[in-house]
């Protein structure tokens, strides 16, 4: 298995595009995207566990009740929540990318993100979906990308190269997410493509299974978004045997989706709104995989600890504190700790008690910006890692200023 | 009942001290205070649910368990938590304090607060006890308040004076707390004296019922101490028939804690770590207080709505999101949400949509330091009230560099 160019487009059949349709004041920004399967393809999705759903993730989840789809369409600015009319506007722009692409409006996966509350103008969206179909190219992932994103800065798109029965095979994938992450069961906006083919059955284990380890380990601020989805299309075009059942290539499938996954969730955290840190909290040794995830969130989770780290300050007390209170059931009194970057790791507690260490040198591992926080509960084998970020001015900033 | 000044002397027969002794660098902070009651007094008690307990809880618990005291001494600067003897600590800083006032080391309620994982240096407070005892004073509420204090930029005192069977009776407390504060059945640490004459049981549960809907109702950042606790001594000394069961002298009772609770609870949240805002999460017409309460909980915590709330952004879709993943099962589509100042009030979202108004009237309304978020559920007749405060720079700014 190797990482490739292309995101979304590395998967045989798909094509993408994105333009600046003015639903964005900023000209130069993309504000939406599609992506396209020359076949029909086999869906599968999750969603934000959040009771206040988005009209599009509501529209979306009746398209794919057949299992198939064949275009996903997203735009970024306005999030078509909480608003009179928001079914009736996805449903709009479901028909007229459908009647465009010459498809049935079941077959297409529909998407907002943005503002919360506002009515979302479907006129310049469908004036800008002839432009966008022509526009739609094995070329066009980076457009896409960056069609969807809102406050992110940088684009996320993943692909990787795999075999399957002699045939090459592939998984591509493109995100958005900076704010309002704290995936629950689902996660924020995520659209993967392959060309394997997969039955239905075998591509919603694959998806489920997977988001329980990768996007669902991610919190950049503790909200969980109304608006979340990861999406994954198969077209079958790499032509494999049609996995049907466990064994070797879902074993291989489900390693491929996995990589994908966790660059996508690497490229998120760090890119969080505002951070200057992708951090990393690795749980070694729980007693149980539960308890593995759950420490690691709640580490990950501590404003107190993401504050610190923006500091480049060894506060290990804070992450004692916070695995304390995660509800995990656990011996506090057999706990390591240490911090880890490219600069070297620290131990700074040992069996729950701090143990003297070089401020210098914390200091010189914390000022880089990927961090690992390890922490060892010596209780069992089961392991765990969680994504998130810092907490900085510049998250204050973004978020004390984002509507007006 | 009214509110009177005094704090924690103004109940009859208690004396209070705050002197700097060293642990601080900063010679101008007071470090270390003592409350003292001239009878013994009944005491009760709740403590931190963070699986990592500070050892000066753990030593108190012990001392309150036969459920009295007569003294309490605690530190700031250091919590004594999470390193090699700090149980020894806690116990020789209860002896030494024990035998200046000539006390039994039992009736001593020791506590700690500040960093996680230091030792904690006994001879600062060994040697400055005796000042400290000679100190003792009834107009001495102030500096004790001061010398609890941490990130804290106010001191926070409260007193009320009321009349049970035609006796006058008091209740007063004093608290710090303004990073670290998500209490879960439990609290901060905050000290409360009282003159009413009541038995344990009742104590214990006037206590225990008291602080479901006050001090465990605040969130400063999601972040669960080690060393929280609630302690209060009641001495008698008002000569009142003793409480001894559920009535009209307990419901007079309830009433004058939850005044003093109340204020002590919006004290603390306005005074969060960095705040510019105290926030007040109010949810009316709930099915059952425990939606209400989860609701309320979950919308003083986003740190998105925190971060608007700095910005004065009436970023309702926030408030609306924190609700929909808070886990409280309901309607979204008959909530109803306003903001509201001494400038007015302004409905900003009618059955769980978007409603029209006024973004300059909204703006004059949140520019005021005290904003209520009044949510209404439209779905039975519970209600609750929650304490936070704004997200800002100067939250990242101290947290970014708090130990060193």
């Amino acid at each position: 298995m190797k990482l490739i160019e292309g995101g979304i487009c590395a998967s045989k059949g798909f094509k993408a595009a994105g333009v600046h349709c003015g639903i964005r004041k900023n000209k130069t920004k993309k504000d939406l995207s599609l992506i396209y399967s020359q076949k029909r393809a086999r869906a599968a999705a999750v969603y934000t566990k959040n009771l206040v759903k988005g009209a599009p993730l509501r529209v979306t989840q009746k398209h794919l009740s057949d299992g198939y789809a064949q275009a996903v369409i997203c735009n970024s600015g306005n999030a078509n929540t909480c608003n009179a009319n928001g079914i009736e506007i996805a449903e709009t722009m479901s028909k007229v990318c459908a009647d465009e692409l010459g498809l049935d409006p079941n077959d297409i996966v529909v998407a907002s993100t943005g503002v919360i509350g506002l009515p979302l103008d479907i006129e310049p969206i469908a004036n800008a979906i002839p432009t966008l179909s022509k526009a739609l190219s094995e070329d066009g992932c980076s457009d896409a990308a960056e069609g969807i994103m809102t406050t992110d800065t940088i684009q996320k798109e993943v692909a990787v190269e795999f075999e399957l029965n002699g045939k090459t095979c592939h998984i591509g994938g493109i995100a958005k997410g900076s704010g309002m992450i704290h995936p629950n069961m689902a996660t924020m906006l995520v659209f993967m493509t392959s060309d394997v083919n997969i039955s239905n059955v075998m591509l919603q284990k694959a998806l489920s299974g997977d988001i329980q380890n990768t996007f669902n380990m991610i919190s950049i601020d503790g909200d969980t978004s109304t608006n979340d989805m990861v999406v994954i299309l198969a077209n079958g075009m790499a032509e494999n045997d049609e996995i049907t059942e466990d064994g070797e290539d879902f074993k291989i499938f489900m390693k491929a989706l996995n990589t994908v996954s966790v660059q996508l969730c690497r490229l998120i955290a760090g890119d969080g709104e505002g951070a200057t840190k992708l951090l990393e909290c690795k749980v070694e040794n729980a007693s149980d995989e539960n308890v593995a995830k759950t420490v690691a969130k709640s580490v990950i989770c501590s404003s107190l600890l993401k504050a610190a780290m923006f500091g480049a300050d060894a506060n290990w007390g804070r992450v004692l504190c916070a695995i304390g209170y995660s509800g995990a059931d656990l011996d506090i009194d057999k706990i390591d700790l240490s911090f880890k970057s490219s600069k070297g790791e620290i131990a700074v507690c040992k069996n729950g008690a701090g143990v003297d260490f070089s401020e210098e040198k914390a200091k010189e591992i914390l000022l880089e910006n990927e961090i690992e926080i390890v922490v060892n509960l010596n209780s069992g084998a089961a392991s765990s890692t969680a994504w998130g970020c810092d907490l900085t001015y510049d998250y204050v900033r973004i978020n004390g200023d984002y509507r007006t």
